[in-house]
């Protein structure tokens, strides 16, 4: 298993040339994990190879981000064709100038153009992929995006570690936020002290979204009703925002005594984003926040006791449909005036990954997988409650890495 | 001229159903303009009529931000398509579920389907925009993003006044930057407590690029040999950053006496952002510090002196390698190993918008642009010094929007 040491850490920050630590890739036998599930599904799919741009995917297979392309064959090692930074050497990496200059540095390789490349279609935009279809001129091409989507799915040791860092460091974060509000205190300026904490326990601050850009800020804080406001997102819950041109979260309304504050923020303190929301209270709530909260916590232990690999998505979606309906918290649930049509999703390098929780859903939860379950509440003149843990699908059920205090938080538990 | 008041931000916050903002569009003059410009641009390439689906285009053309699409026709009024928030309801809004309802619905409301439909093609996801291809079916398609970026480059009074509110703001949240400075911090302990003072005075935190993701939180702070640190990064400086995920910024260097601090955040403190670099020094810098930073404010004299509308982006990227050459700084302007090939570019609702100020730029200056100027060197063994400004062409010359101390700032200076 492979671990980012403080001492790679420091060969990476003191090094201009990069090329140790590519080289150490060769050797790193999760790397491998990851390369040979990108293979197999490529070469299930008839594919020769693919050419990857996107950040994300770059990381993903090289555990570095540079500005290029990684050609990526069903077969044999990938190539690194590196425009930025600079000064980046090494057997698998080229430099290049642009996209046009790799058909025939391939071809100067002993590499033979690929008659079925796959591209990132559902991330590449339109103009720069048909830029790259038309330089390699492919007989067939494919989409990369679901290839490497679904390769993401399945987390390797190395990533679960990631995640582990990620959950422990964020929970270690949570726990100082009940000392830092003020009473009059508004959400966003909340949020703000809270961010803080999170920078200094090591976020790194991005919210890696897939799809169209979901424009948000580290992550969400929502106290009263504007938890109930909808928003053009496609996250759980909604909020006004601070301005129209970013309609989420937190819009300046004031913390008040007896309203909840849901607090939900990405951990990234590593690129694997833990995803977790903990409800905080300053003053006694009314007792149907207090219940609709215990309702989300016992589905959270639902799905620790039920969940088992093979168990279908929609199910988990359908029974906290019905548990919501049960208690009579169904007009609540996942939000009022727009209710988010999934209760989790997987989370990775983006906090949107497969599998969705939803009753649409055709997957099922596999050893490897892991998903943020999120069942909330929105109460009317009273705000948002509920928790979202972050779990593992391990071989005989489920593991909650976001392993943090449950009940809803009072400014004086934690200190 | 349309203000952001209190009062519309206050029934953009209570409202759930946002129309009656909606209808008070129609009565928007500024909106009007940059309409007319678009629809201008539309007609001379020929087109009937743009799909705008990115989040950045819809809030340029409707200063709000929805899921969906925005029909945006060569002529007549455009018709808001919206698949979330649910709810939204006015003359020209139409509720959808998906982009294949969009051309019955024109039909219904008696708009002819496109003949020559531009959609984004810079901007949305290949198979996104295949999709809405095949929905539309028109009979010629062409590049939307590049109407909407040229039409973004000439800013109007309402897109100006937001300029100088960002800019405003970061003037007074930059003096607020010496007095949290702590002796023995790192420059991403430094970087945290900036980025508080951002917040505290209204940043939304949204750093939104052009063109593939960029990733990077809020703005950058390099000091000592990490501003040496070459980037994948197309910014001006690079960094090494914390996280091989995240390779941009502040990597944990110990601010030391003697080594200066520079600090370049986007000031998004509205939908339109102001960029403004600063350096702050802590104890006395080398001359050699003060000389390259000197060099660096006679170029911004010589800009404000020289430059008027019509002016070529190219000259002033000629002058700036002269000026930097004549010095003997040639081989630190703009970085040391990886040496930008740029000396400033557009701001607007990203941080890199046209023009570019760069050698091979075919663009003149004209009134209403806005851009930002940042000659920087990068001296090794030191650190890097130079100032970045905001700047609007006006009819005569041009202004400076970020005004705010020069010289390079010691801790005392603004206390």
């Amino acid at each position: 298993m492979h671990f980012l040491s403080p001492l790679y850490l420091q060969n990476y920050r003191n090094n201009y040339n990069f090329a140790p630590y590519f080289n150490s890739i060769f050797m790193n036998n999760d790397l491998q994990i990851r390369w040979n599930s990108v293979q197999k599904l490529l070469a299930k799919a008839g594919s020769d190879a693919c050419l990857i741009a996107t950040d994300v995917n770059i990381y993903y297979l090289t555990e570095q981000v540079f500005m290029g392309f990684l050609y990526f064959p069903a077969e044999g090692k990938p190539v690194y064709f590196v425009q930025r930074p600079l000064g980046w050497e090494g057997e698998q990496i080229v430099s290049i100038r642009k996209p046009e200059d790799i058909p025939a540095l391939l071809h100067a390789r002993g590499i033979p153009l690929p008659e079925n490349l796959f591209l990132e279609e559902d991330q590449i935009a339109y103009s720069e992929l048909v830029r790259l279809k038309k330089a390699f001129n492919p007989a067939h091409t494919g989409n990369a995006s679901a290839i490497l989507r679904q390769a993401r799915m399945i987390k390797t040791p190395w990533e679960i570690e990631q995640f582990r860092i990620s959950a422990a460091k964020q929970a270690e974060a949570y726990r100082e936020i009940p000392a830092v509000y003020r009473e009059g205190m508004t959400d966003i300026e909340f949020q703000i002290e809270i961010e803080r904490i999170m920078r200094k326990h090591g976020s790194l601050g991005i919210f890696r979204v897939y799809g169209r850009n979901m424009n948000i800020f580290m992550g969400s804080v929502l106290t009263g009703n504007n938890a109930a406001q909808p928003s053009p997102f496609d996250f759980a819950l909604g909020g006004a925002g601070l301005h129209p041109s970013i309609p989420i979260g937190a819009s300046g309304e004031t913390i008040r005594d007896g309203t909840p504050v849901m607090v939900d923020m990405a951990g990234s303190f590593t690129a694997y984003l833990s995803d977790m929301t903990r409800v905080f209270a300053f003053g006694e709530l009314p007792a149907e926040a207090y219940r609709a909260h215990r309702l989300s916590m016992d589905m959270h232990s639902r799905l620790m006791e039920s969940v088992r690999p093979g168990t279908a998505c929609a199910e988990i979606y359908e029974w906290s449909i019905q548990m919501s309906e049960k208690e009579g918290f169904a007009a609540n649930f996942m939000g009022i005036t727009q209710q988010a049509k999934f209760v989790g999703h997987g989370v990775g390098l983006e906090i949107n990954e497969l599998p969705v929780l939803t009753g649409r859903s055709k997957d099922h939860l596999l050893p490897g997988m892991v998903f943020a379950y999120e069942p909330k509440f929105v109460l009317p003149g009273i705000g948002a409650v509920g928790n979202e843990d972050t779990y593992l699908v391990t071989d005989s059920g489920i593991e909650k890495l976001t392993v943090f205090e449950e009940d809803i938080i009072k400014q004086s538990a934690l200190s």
